[in-house]
């Protein structure tokens, strides 16, 4: 424990629990609240990492702690991204240099890495749902005095999610639900809801003169209580008649707010009355994204997810994002049926652009995918070409909607799928792993894997041209040169298929078939194997599906009789394109004789996560190809 | 074209077209009601179907239709069971005693059956964001005159998407909205949302000193327009100060109601007043399921989905729902952590007995599969034992929360899987066919597939010891009585894992690897070669997943050196069992030299649907099996 009396130490320095926390004194607060925003900067500023909304929960994440007692109580942070404050002051402040690195801590909330993080969260608008999960396992379990509190951003309420989840909210369970508005989700908040908080801004004087009522007459000694429900109705009418009533309150919860999620004393002032109420509550702040950090203030998009500072300044050329973003710009200059949606995400997804040009064409629906899809499907069916751009981990959340809105009525949508592949740095619950695997079982879907601008932006073309659903999926990030050297050197403009390098030899020892960034370990491999005497060669598959075409295109390329073959992918195993492109070429007779072995992420997805040699961890990397060919060769 | 003066015709029987409805004297419409109310009753008595809903929406289908003109205007049907009186008058009458047979009419919304059936429904919450889409595309293509309805039941809005919908309804797009309340979605609605609507009910006061305040100023020549906006935003204060608002207003909508559905009159000056305001609209009506039938109105939930009087009374013994919850009552007697969820769907899903004998510990979450799912995963973590219980076509709304919340997390939660496999009457939206394709993509999931009795009841005696999330698959219906005969005679209570049929035969001509309902039309197959001279043994899997020990426990069963191994399966065959499996055993070498081949759903899921020979089309069938025994026999 450390030493509270140490004046050298500053009072961040003296926090290795909340209890160490909640021993300071409270009008030491705002001083704290200084130092940890000092300590976040200066951090994250190093490990990269979401600075802006962490820098504005600061007095939220002390408050919280100096007023609950986790693990007692429990407190979801809806996405995740914005628990740094609570890492810090619950036993991970000597280690927060680590952030986001291999081994490190986790940039979202797990439950593997503290007894803190009751639940661990990534993807947006499923934390009361877990709250009212975890709150009625303590209800039926006897543990009455334990609290849960969900903290979601203004964001996550355009999420369907959050909506089942009020309107399943037990009043019995006294969950806390902290609104955080900052006014700014990844992109800015669209939609009525936004404009309803806005609303309730205005009407501040409301849950003042509220508050004051409620506690005034509370405070009348045992009559209190049963005078207060006696004059509940009464005063509810009185209260409508004056003042609009506001959707939680119509919800069940008893709504507190608005207030200045900045200033400490009223924040745990909200909490200590929420706590006292017995009953649902919603606390609604509105916070400031970067406070305290002028750069951060003043421009909170740029700091919401920041590189490593050795990663920052070291790029070159455009990220697929970016080509995508600007080519479907061009298209849509000449083709005016051409849409573009996003689910919150115009900025990471490349499409500043096309939003700019084509404002009216351009639909962001908020962190929404299940309606995105099925809203593409609609524009469709009345002849547009949406274009939905999503990336591959927040895809799964609209999977029925491309079966049952897109696939089954093969209306022409294409999912432009970003961040595929494995995504190190924000670890298992944002790898790209599954898409290929789930997109192809669905039935008439087509689906490519550019790894250069020109494949992509080819991809893009068939796409526009296609009367079906079709996917292209692409990895973070950029070009890599010694892939395009050695596919792309002589590009035709042809339809995309499957290439081989441009030095392929004749029926060599190794065949690898791949598709997507991983193909570069598939180049060092077979470097590797030259120096070793041995010839590989590489199938790199540009379009997945449909693959009966796909086997007949690579019997050329074959190894001698007899030889291995190869099937390397950055993606789930079971069901992915390894089994199903094998069961068509054993169909054909293809692999009789052969040796033949996949390469992909097994049954361990959670292991592969801020790892920088993850293709190592995951099983993928050019040793890993080394290693199979010799196990399997003849 | 009927004769509209033949005196011997009925109203309806001269309706072939919306065009003849309109042509009809408005003064008629009660008793064209009436006549539509007695047509549904004598067929679907005959054909099967959902008769309540139906009958509950024949004022709101006619007048929607003498309104509004399909298929320049669009109606979308929210989970479209209630879209049939639309169907009658849109030139469908005479083909309706073909409803949900082969090659007959759906029970749903298809685009491929009339061009007034804008976009396909069959699941729920959906016809929002289609709507938006058709709209914003008519926007953009210039067709200012056209009119876009959604028909949402009040269950549909416990469903997460039409919040998400709600979000993004921009006001230039001139929606129109019909909440239909009928107070009983499948099971009866649930939650804040439901109590918020009896308000609304009560206050019916408002809405309709707002229309005639709004009507009355509209009605001053020229200056009515501009008038009634400068005095909108006053009008609002005084409205807001003497009537409480509500969340529809707040989401931007004009809302008009609640009235009642079932008074012809009533509806149809609602849609007049509704195309005239020029903004997104919502009427509200209160309708009465099973109108005009007395039987249905009293017990509207047996009248929800009937099947055809042919069926209705051949079946013995209880069906695999009922087994399921019966058994989960029974365990939950002694273990107390056990919760059963569902996503409305109590009555469906058996869990009646749970819910009557442990209320505490019964969840019906309203139509909300995603929050299900995250909200069982919270349950779990705090130590409960969760069991939820989800047809299988509606479990793929809940993908990315079987990966994010439960499976990333290993938590133990079970997934109950209700009407796997082909769902002939109900067709392609309803068919339970990707579910051991996308379950067997995510790590650490083990999966059942028991059908009989025993076995399902030992899987949930499995899963409740298990410390990890499972997966249970059963299809509707019974247990199979050849079935039980050939593999269940001399059960014992064993760890669920292969069973073959107790007169198997050493090193037989053909293996056939199966799991669940279709074992049966290998049982055909194997009758049927049997008297060709050939000999067949049977695999049965009741524990799909984990794979790797299943390969070993067949290696003893394999045919002759050099037979033939079939994998049958009534799923997707991209990613389903038979590949996963063929790919384990081809690992082993167990496949070398034996022709080897997969019977599956190839890329037609849209066409094996109201077919009495559904497994014949799909080619799964006994005869399919002999078929290609024969192609691929040595």
């Amino acid at each position: 424990m450390p030493n509270l009396f140490d004046e050298n130490l500053s009072f961040l320095d003296k926090i290795d629990s909340p209890d160490d926390l909640k021993r300071i004194d409270g009008k030491h607060m705002d001083k704290l609240c200084g130092e940890i925003r000092d300590f976040l900067i200066s951090n994250v500023s190093v490990t990269g990492g979401h600075l802006a909304s962490n820098l504005g929960v600061v007095e939220l994440s002390v408050a919280l702690h100096r007023v609950f007692c986790t693990p007692k109580d429990h407190i979801i942070w809806d996405v995740g991204h914005q628990s740094y404050v609570h890492k810090v002051l619950t036993g991970r402040r000597t280690a927060f240099n680590t952030l986001r690195k291999p081994g490190g801590l986790s940039g979202f909330e797990k439950r593997s890495e503290s007894v803190h993080d009751c639940f661990g969260t990534g993807h947006s608008s499923t934390s009361l749902s877990a709250a009212i999960g975890i709150a009625t396992a303590d209800k039926l379990n006897g543990k009455h005095d334990s609290f849960t509190i969900a903290v979601v951003g203004d964001g996550a309420f355009t999420g369907g999610m959050i909506h089942e989840a009020l309107n399943n909210c037990d009043p019995t369970l006294k969950l806390i639900i902290i609104l955080n508005e900052n006014e700014m989700s990844i992109s800015k908040n669209i939609g009525h809801f936004a404009k309803n908080l806005s609303k309730l801004r205005l009407s501040r004087g409301y849950g003042r003169t509220k508050r004051f009522t409620r506690r005034a007459i509370s405070r009348i000694p045992l009559l209190g209580k049963s005078l207060f429900n006696l004059f509940k109705n009464t005063k509810k009418i009185i209260k409508n008649a004056l003042y609009k009533s506001n959707y939680f309150e119509d919800m069940g919860l008893y709504y507190i707010g608005p207030l200045d999620g900045n200033d400490y004393s009223q924040v745990e002032a909200a909490l200590l009355n929420a706590k006292e109420q017995g009953e649902n509550v919603i606390i609604h702040i509105k916070t400031k994204k970067g406070k305290g950090y002028k750069p951060a203030e003043s421009d909170p998009s740029a700091y919401h997810s920041m590189p490593p500072a050795s990663k920052a300044s070291s790029s070159n050329g455009a990220t697929f994002s970016e080509m995508f973003g600007k080519k479907l710009t061009d298209l849509a200059q000449t083709n005016t049926k051409i849409c573009a949606i996003t689910a919150a995400m115009c900025d990471g997804t490349g499409l500043n652009p096309f939003k700019d040009k084509f404002p009216d064409r351009f639909f962001d629906v908020g962190i929404a995918e299940p309606h995105a899809l099925t809203f593409a499907a609609g524009l469709a069916a009345e002849g547009m070409k949406p274009f939905a751009a999503i990336y591959s981990t927040f895809l799964q959340r609209g999977y029925d909607n491309i079966i049952h809105d897109i696939a089954l009525q093969y209306l022409p949508v294409t999912l432009c799928i970003d961040r595929a592949g494995l995504n190190a740095a924000d670890g298992a619950t944002h790898h790209g792993i599954f898409d290929v695997a789930f997109l192809s079982q669905i039935p008439g879907m087509t689906i490519y894997a550019p790894v250069s601008e020109k494949a992509l932006e080819r991809a893009l073309e068939e796409a526009v041209e296609s009367d079906s659903p079709c996917a292209i999926r692409y990895a973070s990030g950029r070009e890599d040169k010694a892939v395009i050297d050695a596919f792309y050197k002589d590009y035709k403009d042809t339809p995309l298929g499957i290439r081989t390098e441009s030095d392929a030899v004749l029926e060599p020892d190794l065949l690898i078939i791949t598709y997507g960034r991983v193909v570069k370990e598939a180049l060092k491999a077979k470097e590797m194997l030259k120096e070793e005497g041995m010839k590989a060669n590489i199938v790199l598959l540009e379009k997945l599906k449909p693959y009966d075409e796909t086997a007949k295109k690579i019997s050329p390329y074959m190894p001698r009789p007899y030889g291995s073959v190869i099937f390397l992918e950055e993606e789930i195993r079971a069901g992915g394109m390894g089994m199903l492109l094998s069961d068509e070429m054993s169909r054909c007779g293809m692999l009789d004789g052969y040796s033949f072995s996949i390469l992909a992420l097994d049954d361990n997805f959670a292991i592969p996560e801020r790892d920088e040699n993850i293709y190592e961890t995951a099983g993928v990397s050019a040793e890993n190809i080394i290693c199979e060919y010799k196990r399997i060769a003849k």
